[in-house]
């Protein structure tokens, strides 16, 4: 935590989620990850959207998700939206386009260092740990500058009836870059947190125009800033409609999700 | 949730988590689920109290929890904090105490139901189960009324170092009382909070005049009031210590929770 950094309250008084009836006014500090739903119920086919951009905006400037019908990646990088659908051009999001899983903070520069290293994603998330005190806590984790490979996915718009992500992501698009600049958008969560969140690193990539990217399946580094956000706190909104309630989501699906998150 | 409930919101401003100059403020309405720490950290012996007891009073005004060096269950009705120590008997608890684990809620009635028939433990969940549209939402529980046998446990104040908590209970003391009339205290948490919360149903037990109780490990109805409050918003504050920093945390233990929290 950023103990200068500007704490910039957030009232919020709109509905959570759109269509219940319910209406949590929660009153957010820049250490919370807010969090849209569960990964457990995107997993399942809950590509619904649980609330717009707009409502998502106060509760953080920076993250990902995806949106209404999983219509692409979702990157939110210094309180602007962006969607990169699945050809992995970027596209402008109006406030009213529905999320239906999301994760987002108020970053802050807790820890930034220079790391010229050349490292794959595996090497790269490994250095990062060094950095951290612990995995039990949230990280979000911003990384700025040249890479010399970039591997990115995106995912199809799905029609009803959804079928769950593990098969929604046999039709995503893979898109490689060499010798890019831009910004890894991310977030390390605790290994507890399964079927809550993604247990572990989960990056979503821009390039630096903000013309294309997409979720990050690999990267080599080649000069980049990596900068830390320690988030002790954590807030969830679930969605309250019968789709969610009638999930049998269990304890989660770490198989399926491993599948999922590395494109295989 | 209660359309005509008092949205009674509170701001807070005070540090939720003390000594670590982390001050998360945030505005919580009514039907956003608190929690302190997590029940994998509270099984690992990490007992030591995070927030005291009127750092906590701001999130609720009905849950459960533990104390420092896990010194008795603690129990909050109507917003009156109560302590279970060893015997079963019932201390008055000030706001300097400190809570290492805790679940809290503003509590309202979006469902009462008058139950009459004798139930035990698992008839009694069993039916509330039939109450809610599913069980992928948190729900807090009362129940009020009569009990022919009920049957509770506290726990052993602890020494460093900290014992984990599958060892801490095997000097749990058990109160069983016949004919009582009383207050269960409780949450049901979604199957896909393990290693957060304790998932399915979780009680705390005290009697009419708040002079015994405990941690219900078993009981049968004899004339109940059963009131849900529905919530669809959790909030978590992790302690950002060296203690849970390194913990090796992994997806939970959920024999070891079962073995716990049903005191066998």
């Amino acid at each position: 935590m950023n103990k200068n950094r500007l704490i910039a309250l957030v009232v919020l008084t709109a509905s959570l989620i759109s269509g219940t009836g319910c209406s949590p006014a929660v009153r957010v500090d820049r250490d919370i990850l807010f969090q849209a739903s569960t990964i457990g119920a995107l997993m399942k086919g809950i590509y619904e959207g649980q609330m717009t951009v707009g409502e998502l905006r106060p509760y953080g400037d920076f993250g990902l998700g995806t949106f209404e019908a999983l219509d692409g990646e979702m990157v939110e990088i210094d309180g602007k939206f962006y969607q990169v659908r699945l050809d992995g051009t970027v596209y402008a999001v109006p406030d009213s386009l529905k999320i239906p899983f999301a994760a987002v903070t108020f970053f802050d520069n807790d820890k930034a260092v220079n790391f010229d290293k050349q490292v794959d994603l595996n090497g790269l998330q490994a250095y990062i740990d060094t950095l951290l005190p612990g995995v039990n806590l949230f990280y979000a984790v911003r990384i700025d500058g040249k890479f010399s490979y970039m591997k990115t996915r995106s995912v199809p718009m799905q029609v009803k009836p959804y079928p769950p992500l593990t098969d929604a992501v046999k039709d995503q698009q893979v898109l490689e870059f060499k010798d890019v600049e831009g910004t890894m958008v991310g977030f390390r969560c605790p290994p507890y947190i399964e079927g809550v969140n993604v247990p572990g690193y989960h990056f979503h990539f821009l390039d630096k125009d903000r013309k294309q990217g997409g979720h990050v399946l690999e990267c080599t580094t080649s000069g980049v800033i990596i900068v830390v956000d320690k988030t002790a706190g954590m807030l969830m909104a679930l969605p309250d409609t019968p789709g969610f309630n009638k999930l049998n989501l269990g304890r989660g699906e770490p198989e399926g999700l491993k599948q999922v998150e590395q494109g295989k």
